[in-house]
């Protein structure tokens, strides 16, 4: 769709509140009247609507855990397990393109972040990762861990030097619609352990990258530390990995079985005799991320 | 160094204001009394001084230009090139290694963001890229491009839960001392053009990284964009590449050559007919990043 805009609305600041969905709408905010998610799974998703419909949405501000499109009947009870379709796979696709998302908070009085009344624009999300779980009601929900892009950025100098993220009007505009995505490789002394432990070469791909100043690799977490997930930063919870292989465990290219095979890429995981890798997070890592 | 202490020191909290070198070191905050980089190249850097005594160097609060040490005479002329060793290549260990750097100023009546007297500490930075460059004075100068840590990070509440930050006060003391690297992946329109131009395949190793959302590849810029390179996001300044290889251009394991051959690799980047490379952004990467 050319008329897709991704990123801030020309005219429309952070905070802005609208009486009805169809005032959001005609201000280009968040165009469906109904559904949570806009977007579609070639383009991306461009905002959401969070309205407190969902039983299994969790918003602590910055950070939204977001329930994904499909499976409720006519008054919102989950019924039927959700697929990676249409506004689910679009948020999806905005994550692995780095796409910003606006976000628009409904009056909920049980979510102290949302507005008494109305609707709230509450400005630009990225989602970090998507995986599925069983909700509250018993059915497979999908979920999208949205981080809010002001405070995940880096200075405003520098967003204003990159030109990060800029407007785009659609096709008469020559404007340039920019994007982010961010990823974050924390790392520890438990992190440098396991790398050295493994010589700084992926567990995976046993490829050693060796720049001018020593070898890189980065530590991987098996179970995602953070919430919701809330995986240990500790040994058996850590692989040794190449960027494209940790890129490919957190997004669920591939998943890890008992045996330490490779499901999804072939082949078996490099272990170390003295690293102890925890089955129950290789486990918890097949069963959300597949 | 068992006792190197990266991250934040104890009840030194950003802004605290020291008389002389001596009181910072006796604080912990930044231990040699006269060289700008503590650290070394096994464990990194985990210090840096701004002293105004670098004709290169650049500072603009949350982004610092720092010029390395070496090839000056006594009385700070610059009158040979620097190596990367010592301190310049702890700096580049930090860098790879995502470590974060204390970066105190001292008082430099040209530098808006020093102290008016003595010095200040003024909080964690990471290495974001290092290269050389010819300096003012003719000698070829390492330089390390510094983000401020605060702003970088995600909002503080993930801080919280991530423990991304914690002290670590030597052997003696059971905390964990973490660190953080980021890689900012800009993403464009035109990013996107490029990614669909080699249908999502590393122009350097061919792999297709194949998400649940659709393939995944990088538009990484060959001259790269901010101060001080201020490269074009354009598509003749674009490769699409993996992330091992976007990684691996950004830190200079490989360069390219004018007919398009991979330096240091080995074979040859793969080119659609439609895209024009521009060779004067490949020197700049080859001559900066080598």
């Amino acid at each position: 769709m050319a008329d897709r805009i991704f990123g801030e609305i020309e005219g429309v600041p952070v905070g802005t509140t609208f009486s009805t969905r169809k005032e959001a709408a005609a201000a280009g905010i968040h165009k469906p009247l109904q559904a949570g998610i806009s977007g579609s799974k070639d383009d991306g998703a461009d905002s959401i609507a969070i309205s407190g419909g969902y039983e299994d949405d969790s918003d602590s501000g910055d950070v939204i855990i977001y329930t994904g499109e499909g499976g409720q009947d006519d008054r919102g009870r989950q019924i039927a397990d959700q697929q990676l379709v249409r506004g689910n796979l679009a948020l999806a696709k905005s994550e692995i393109d780095g796409l910003p998302i606006r976000v628009i908070r409904g009056a909920d009085k049980k979510n102290p972040y949302a507005p008494e009344s109305g609707y709230r624009y509450d400005g630009l999300y990225l989602v970090e990762s998507h995986w599925h779980d069983i909700g509250k009601s018993g059915f497979l929900v999908y979920r999208f861990r949205l981080v809010k892009l002001d405070s995940a950025l880096p200075p405003n100098k520098l967003i204003g030097d990159l030109d990060l993220i800029t407007l785009s009007a659609g096709t008469d505009n020559p404007k340039r619609a920019s994007s982010i995505s961010q990823r974050i490789i924390r790392d520890s002394k438990l992190g440098k352990g396991i790398k050295r432990l493994y010589d700084y070469k992926c567990q995976v791909c046993s490829i050693e990258i060796r720049t001018n100043a020593g070898l890189y690799a980065e530590a991987a977490h098996i179970k995602p530390v953070g919430k919701p997930h809330n995986g240990p930063d500790r040994p058996e919870n850590l692989l040794c990995l190449c960027p494209n292989h940790h890129l490919m465990l957190d997004k669920g290219v591939y998943m890890i079985g008992d045996d330490f095979s490779l499901i999804g890429i072939g082949g078996t995981l490099t272990k170390h005799p003295e690293h102890q890798i925890s089955i129950e997070h290789i486990r918890y890592h097949r069963l959300m991320f597949n």
